[in-house]
């Protein structure tokens, strides 16, 4: 069979390939960034699909920028299209950043990741025929050298960014980081796509204002910013979207319009009458307080075991640092015969299928109750102490 | 702005630019394929939405495959998989096609597209930097020579072909062309994309199988098969499914993962309970009496006024060619003036932007009333003569 190279070069997703060992009965599952059950507002939801199934746009054809009520009631919501911009509704923030990537890098060209790097982006990398180049973040007064010098070492089309409650290291940038990415791309000419999908899953005090929106106070700095009904709302109405200057999102929705031609129509008739409902703050504000108990809970067991937890103020993961001696990979395998389920830190490795961060493991803490996590994490703990043994 | 080459490659989509005009209050549009409202069956979609509002997967994260429930749906409904086989679920047949180009055809290869040209495919293959070859299908004793051509002059990797009530041109291939073509790519050792969103409505005796069960009867014919919802069940669903030989459609699974992850678990779940209700046999039924009715209607207008109608069995155009003198870029601005929008031919024309088929015009029979359709033609009819005095 003759396939495509560029599908060939496409890496297994490791998180994908842990999908197996979930659905096993008694697994309590840490690896995947799955909001559980009671973190969808059901009711709400059910509401909004039936009095969206009345809708006549409802099973019909629609724009393929997306459900115009749907874009004016994101606008109210997260922010709307910049001045001279345009917001288009895409298939969850994913296709927002393939589009974007696609729009902006030729196949051959260089792209800018961060490391660690959620994987699902270095497929779509590999599906487009990018090149990657890995940036370290780093502490905050490194001041993000590590972009200024990939940025000097190649000749990238892009950057991408999650800078707020990172997949999977759960960090922020700083406003002062912020501002020094974007000075770093107005200089080098090199638009930036900002992955946003958490933001409204802040823990504690709310996060610094997006790259998108810093943008405005740094000329030359260009922004595709990219967010998610996935994580607050529900992750089935597979949803979200991208703004940014109206040359580049014509471009995106051109390229999604010979993909697959226009979002969901009913899916997007959902997701308007939930927005519009009146239960959003509501739905978050229990949401927001039910991750923050399950996140102390998680993190306190883990720090009295000896784990390094770095600061995360929202989100749904923890990318602890393993006690000394400890081995991601090695203790994936004990800890799934203990029926836990992690996502050891080489699934974040770049370049891919290398043994880095395996002194870290990604767990998230949005997909059980408190008592399972307490539950996953004595299991983990008491694996980790057979492990060393 | 420094935007991909194969984003600015992509042609203007004709139809989409037609829908400016469509909104016109009064206009009568003949031009886009859009089923009408009263060819929904509402009431079993409503009550599928708020069954499947309440399925425990309705509002999070599935396979990217598609919904197990869904996937045995369609092969029950349509054709499941074959022997050695994969069917998964995709955002349309559209995105079944973009995903079928992309795995078999690397970006400046080339693939074969018969003339007339549905342009949603020129977009999608210049979005993935494909060379594209047309082909004649011709009259049925011309047994695909064109075809034929077509492969002997180039180095396809990959022919598309909507064999079943064509759009724009409405035909059917027969038995023995189908043969014909499966054995040319067998020969030439090309796969052949189907794409088949109309089969479900024949409006008289039901069309020849399909080229992918037909496969089976000639060794070393590849076929991937598109199919749709969209046209039988609901646009605004977005669902579609693709099905073929294991290799090729675990590659379309691969990129359409990197793409936008999965489909739309709720529409999904929508879905299963709608083909599952006990409704789409007599929605079908309806549908067909309703489209053969309308069909007939613009049909015997048309021929009256001097149109030379080609044979259609089903789906939702007409490519008639026009009387003697007319041409149909000019009859297109005489007959927006007289509120009735119709789909020059030169919007299928292959090169795109070149005026072949200036002597024909599309027009979907299934997005008005027997009444409408009446009016339309009349207006059309009307505008015409008007052109030739």
């Amino acid at each position: 069979m003759n396939l495509s190279p560029l599908v060939t070069s496409i890496p297994e997703n490791p998180l994908r390939a842990l999908f197996p060992y979930a659905a096993r009965p008694g697994m309590l599952n840490l690896a995947s960034g799955h909001p559980s059950r009671d973190a969808y507002d059901v009711q709400g939801l059910e509401d909004a699909a039936a009095a969206a199934a009345r809708d006549p746009g409802a099973w019909t054809y629609g724009p393929a920028a997306g459900d115009p009520g749907l874009i004016e009631a994101i606008g109210d919501f997260a922010r709307p299209a910049p001045p001279g911009g345009k917001l288009i509704v895409t298939s969850g923030a994913q296709q927002a950043v393939e589009l974007a990537l696609r729009a902006l890098a030729p196949p051959g060209s260089e792209v800018l990741l961060p490391e660690p790097i959620y994987p699902a982006i270095l497929s779509l990398c590999a599906s487009a025929g990018l090149r990657v180049r890995g940036y370290a973040v780093g502490a905050e007064d490194t001041a993000l050298d590590g972009l200024a010098a990939a940025l000097r070492a190649g000749n990238a089309r892009a950057i991408y960014a999650l800078p707020t409650y990172s997949n999977p290291g759960g960090e922020t940038w700083s406003q002062s980081q912020r501002l020094r990415a974007l000075t770093l791309c107005a200089e080098a000419g090199v638009p930036l796509i900002e992955d946003d999908p958490y933001r409204m899953l802040h823990l504690d005090s709310p996060p610094p204002p997006s790259l998108a929106e810093l943008a405005a106070e740094v000329p030359g700095a260009c922004v595709i910013h990219a967010g998610s009904l996935s994580k607050f709302v529900a992750p089935g109405l597979r949803l979200g979207w991208a703004t940014g200057p109206t040359p580049i999102l014509q471009a995106m929705q051109d390229l999604r319009q010979a993909a697959d031609l226009q979002p969901n129509s009913f899916a997007q008739r959902v997701a308007v009458h939930y927005l519009r409902s009146g239960r959003v703050a509501g739905h978050l504000e229990r949401v927001r307080a039910l991750y923050a108990a399950r996140k102390a809970a998680l993190s306190d067991a883990l720090h009295t075991a000896g784990f390094t937890i770095p600061q995360t103020g929202g989100g749904m993961f923890l990318f602890p640092r393993l006690p000394e001696g400890q081995q991601a990979r090695a203790l994936f395998d004990r800890a799934v015969a203990a029926d836990v389920l992690i996502a050891p830190g080489p699934a974040f490795a770049l370049p891919a299928g290398t043994s880095r961060f395996d002194d870290r493991a990604r767990l998230c803490f949005a997909g059980l109750s408190e008592d399972l996590i307490r539950e996953a994490a004595a299991r983990l703990i008491a694996a980790m102490e057979r492990t060393a043994a």
